[in-house]
């Protein structure tokens, strides 16, 4: 019999070194957002198909990994496309099984509601360096809170938690996307196409303000727009957070709403105040963010050290009321918990406070009663909370000492057959 | 758009107090374990169908969840049948997996290689009360070690976990397939039928010594073999675990070696010498265990108390080398961690250590200056590593402060846009 021994396509085993560090973040992750009355939940890894489908997970769901039905279900002979042999996939996020989750646990739950999710998602990219089909998020989401509140507290727990991990120096990006909007609205581009202008604009970091000037007059878009558009990324420039929010909201006026400033100004200076993590808040109005879904607020982490985003999130006021039918506020943040892992692995974290670990080695042939009073001996030993190992010595007994400490075993007690004194 | 707000047909959502239960005690599992030396490793949801289907998973092959190939692989038209249309599934168990991994890494593991896998796993079983169709599996597993150290260590550190957990009076089964062997032998069972008479066997703790002779006389078995069968347990009933061990090794005599009796006597007294939990090491002729691919030891945990087995295991010798190419001792034991968890919901478990919960309620209207005082005390407390939830307050306060009280909360501050003074 043949095994493949390869993971499948894409996926990875992980191995005990990068388990460990999983483990300790996790366990620090789980404490810290407990800390902000967070409570963790956990929905299946299979989701029905037509949850998966319904236009919220924007690209992902062509990248959805179908299950076939099974049993009388499956009709091969009659199949003419994949949606006759499939009804359900695996979960490409977590924002999608968490609206559903809330829909149908409203009365069991508290409002606000303030879950936390890690869990596995799939997603069948294409393979490369570093990312897998196969991985685990991270997310925190406040339902029910409308006001700043949210924001603020989220951006909290998820510093805290960063800073904790033993991140610093990096920093918050917030905009709005009703900021987005009324910049558009100033600069009198067609409202049918703030997407396309808002696509563009979020290469800012790659192309710079001239490859932006190019890409929407390429577009076909009016040069006068164009000019009036990036006349308030000059001018907001280099400017600190509430600084850089003042110009940009002076200069489009009537086309914001007061609140909506008014409110970014207070999580801005609100986190800048009571933040438990070294890190600055940015306002950066060329901040998009992707998924269609987002409301209000849109936030990032950037830590540029790292070549560049390392989680983010935002307000999706809009999203469970679509399948609630009742509407609910709405306000999530998710950290790239993979890229922390990797970021950490690569930067040699060594978990702090492991304690030092024992290894027993006892030679083969030894007498049952000598056996147990060895490991009645660390048994005792574990009883302190100290890892003991207890193993035959082998017959290279110096690789094997090798090899324990490459484990992280410091401290050796060898047992004899005939005892050495 | 309409939602489906349950899950998918047979799994289950995990609320906020289960899930507190569970972490609690995946943090008391790793840390146990870790403390006899185990390391965590992971392996993908997905396998390939080709090990999934390699005849060591029995009637669980039977129930995978498969998933539907990709792009230019899959040829619907084409299809005769399921494997035409899928060539990956869900795991059904950490078994194979674990195989495969360790087939894929041995040379950066070291040997013996101490495993411990806590993870999901999927069988498309029919629904039914409290069993699900993605659970939580917990195994460790000891590869590359042939003494019964391994078997020692194992139920050493799976009774620990577990008397940590809380639970006490257990037992533990032990029995060895060279010893059912060896028994069918002497009784005159044909060979090529003691996996019939097995079956059968199983079956004591259900129909009784009565009803195992009626099943075996029906399947056509000689009766003389039969009598001489059912006189082994008969003889052996009621003793102590190393008293039956010696009786049946007695009356069998040579169809058992004898270092398969003292391997077992040492292993029972052993774990009885030096265990750190209030449990009993039994002897049982009777026990079985369904999966065909143990080869000595097997070992179940027994809680008469709450209606059956909460774990198993045992020594499979030959699985490892049949994928690997190269002999690999290895022996295992599972917790039946979905059981633990129902066990500890329905006794009323209450989470020890837990420390107590502060809420901050915060009138709705409050300036951003004060919110910004009211949040700097809360980062102050949190810093303590207390959980400090931060509130609006509803309209109906005395509801609100009822819920967090439901949720564990027990010290609340209120903050109002006026303070009281």
């Amino acid at each position: 019999m043949t095994l493949v021994k390869k993971p499948v396509t894409g996926m990875k085993d992980i191995l005990p070194a990068e388990m460990q560090l999983r483990d300790y973040c996790i366990g620090i992750i789980k404490k810290t957002y407990a800390e902000f009355g967070f409570t963790s939940i956990e929905t299946p890894a299979v989701e029905s198909l037509q949850n998966l489908n319904s236009k919220q997970g924007g690209e992902n769901e062509k990248l959805i990994f179908k299950i076939m039905k099974r049993g009388e279900k499956l009709d091969i002979d009659g199949a003419k496309e994949e949606n006759d042999l499939a009804d359900s996939g695996l979960r490409y996020d977590l924002t999608v099984p968490l609206v559903r989750f809330y829909a149908a646990h409203t009365g069991e739950l508290p409002s606000p509601f303030k879950a936390l999710q890690m869990g596995n998602v799939w997603r069948a990219d294409r393979p490369q360096k570093g990312r897998y089909r196969q991985f685990m998020q991270c997310d925190i989401d406040i339902l029910g809170e409308p006001s700043n509140l949210a924001e603020i507290e989220l951006i909290l727990a998820t510093t805290t938690t960063l800073g904790r991990l033993g991140f610093k120096g990096f920093k918050i990006r917030i905009n709005d996307r009703r900021i987005l909007k009324a910049m558009a609205a100033y600069s009198g581009f067609p409202e049918d196409k703030y997407d396309e202008v808002f696509i563009t604009l979020d290469k800012m970091d790659k192309i710079g303000i001239d490859g932006v000037s190019q890409e929407l007059e390429k577009e076909g878009f009016d040069r006068a727009s164009i000019d009036r558009y990036l006349e308030l990324f000059k001018a907001s420039e280099g400017k600190s957070g509430l600084e850089g929010l003042k110009t940009i909201a002076d200069m489009v006026g009537e086309f914001l709403e007061e609140e909506v400033k008014t409110g970014l100004s207070e999580i801005i200076s609100c986190v800048e105040g009571t933040k438990a993590a070294d890190f600055e808040m940015e306002f950066d109005p060329t901040l998009v963010r992707g998924m269609s879904y987002y409301t209000g607020t849109i936030f990032e982490v950037a830590m540029p050290q790292y070549g560049g985003s390392c989680g983010g999130g935002g307000r999706y006021d809009r999203m469970v009321g679509k399948f609630l039918g009742q509407e609910t506020p709405a306000c999530g943040f998710s950290i790239g918990f993979e890229r922390i892992i990797m970021i950490m692995m690569e930067e040699g974290f060594k978990i702090p406070g492991e304690s030092e670990k024992t290894a027993f080695l006892i030679e083969k042939g030894m007498e049952a009663d000598r056996l147990s009073e060895i490991i009645k001996q660390a048994q005792k030993v574990r009883e302190s909370g100290r890892s003991v190992l207890v193993v035959r010595m082998n017959k290279n007994k110096k690789f094997q000492k090798q090899q324990l400490a490459e484990q992280g075993y410091s401290d050796f007690r060898e047992f004899y057959v005939k005892p050495l004194d």
